[in-house]
């Protein structure tokens, strides 16, 4: 009923390339753990899937329209015109782009069903742990940002600046994002990456001071 | 005799800011790391203050000349210079000039001494650890780079390139800087920050494949 390789196939297609923190890798990470998040819970495995592949092919509209276009929402409309092009019945797709609408962590729009929130958890569980770590120091590069400041004040520093070190990142967002996860195995999942990022900023702060 | 803030002073100005692996920043970590080593080796701590001061002036020139210009022979050529100018003794500046002159990784003039082997543990120490593995993945982001491929083959795959991911560093070098080390308390330090790298990348290739 859904084939996931066409839609795999489709939302490459929203990708120029893998790079970039919403890059397609993003989008393969997000659905092995949502999958694995999914056979935990007892979810319906075909649409997580189907909605991780599709979850962030709003992406690039929103980057073209400097934010102000919404990438959940759009992508929501386009997932909902290429799903009903391949024939997939109306409750299937009005499930799947649910999941897609409401994965927003900025959004109003509450994930109402199981897999709603299986995918909002796999793709904060993508922004923390070894993962987010790496993430973060990356995209530091990519603007251009400072490698580490542990006396950075996240109260007067700016996002997208030299003051935007991963350590800001994970002082304001990265270490609460385990208490907004809305499923037990995210919340586990999110309680081991949370401990590991403070493991890994601790010793960073003590590596940069000479200690360790 | 060697006043340390005026050559800290003197060597900032070989760096316009503190951004990139070899930017400001890294010297200052590379200071605190060589007398956090020269205290416990019970080395000269002035020689290798000011030698980690002025380690990476020659950054600038070898940069512009495109590898051509050896950072650590021309680094050594414009402290003598300076040194001289501050009357500092010959043989403390012959000291000093020869750790900045046999710090370098690849070069084929081994350090001779306490101070020496301590900055050339100190400036690799750098590169392990947390640090080095925010400074991996920082360096991929200025360079576009992708975040990760587990699947990576060394072998085949080129530097500055879309397979020039963090693991890849740490495949073809990070992982083996611990048992380059020249003194005990470089060893020490850099087998912990090894352990902890190790620890690392065997989460994130389980993170990426959905299974942590």
């Amino acid at each position: 009923m859904l084939d996931l390789a066409e839609i795999r196939r489709y939302a490459q297609t929203y990708f120029a390339e893998s790079t970039g923190c919403h890059g397609w890798d993003h989008t393969e990470r997000v659905l092995a753990l949502a999958r694995r998040i999914a056979r935990v819970e007892g979810a319906d495995l075909a649409v997580v899937s189907a909605a991780a592949l599709l979850h962030d092919i709003g992406r690039r509209e929103e980057s073209a329209s400097n934010g102000t276009c919404c990438h959940a929402a759009r992508g929501a409309e386009i997932a909902c015109q290429f799903l009903s092009s391949q024939a997939v019945p109306p409750e299937i797709i009005q499930r799947i782009v649910h999941c897609i609408a409401a994965h927003r962590f900025r959004n109003s729009l509450a994930p109402e069903s199981l897999e709603a929130r299986i995918l909002f958890d796999a793709d904060k569980l993508d922004s923390i742990g070894a993962v987010g770590i790496g993430r973060a120091f990356q995209f530091a590069g990519e603007v251009g940002a400072r490698l580490h400041d542990p006396a950075v004040d996240p109260a007067n520093s700016r996002p997208y600046s030299m003051e935007d070190t991963a350590y800001r990142e994970y002082l304001v967002k990265l270490r609460y994002l385990k208490d907004r996860m809305l499923t037990a195995t995210g919340r586990r999942l999110a309680a081991e990456r949370s401990a590991f990022m403070d493991t890994f900023f601790t010793r960073l702060n003590d590596e940069v001071a000479g200690v360790r």
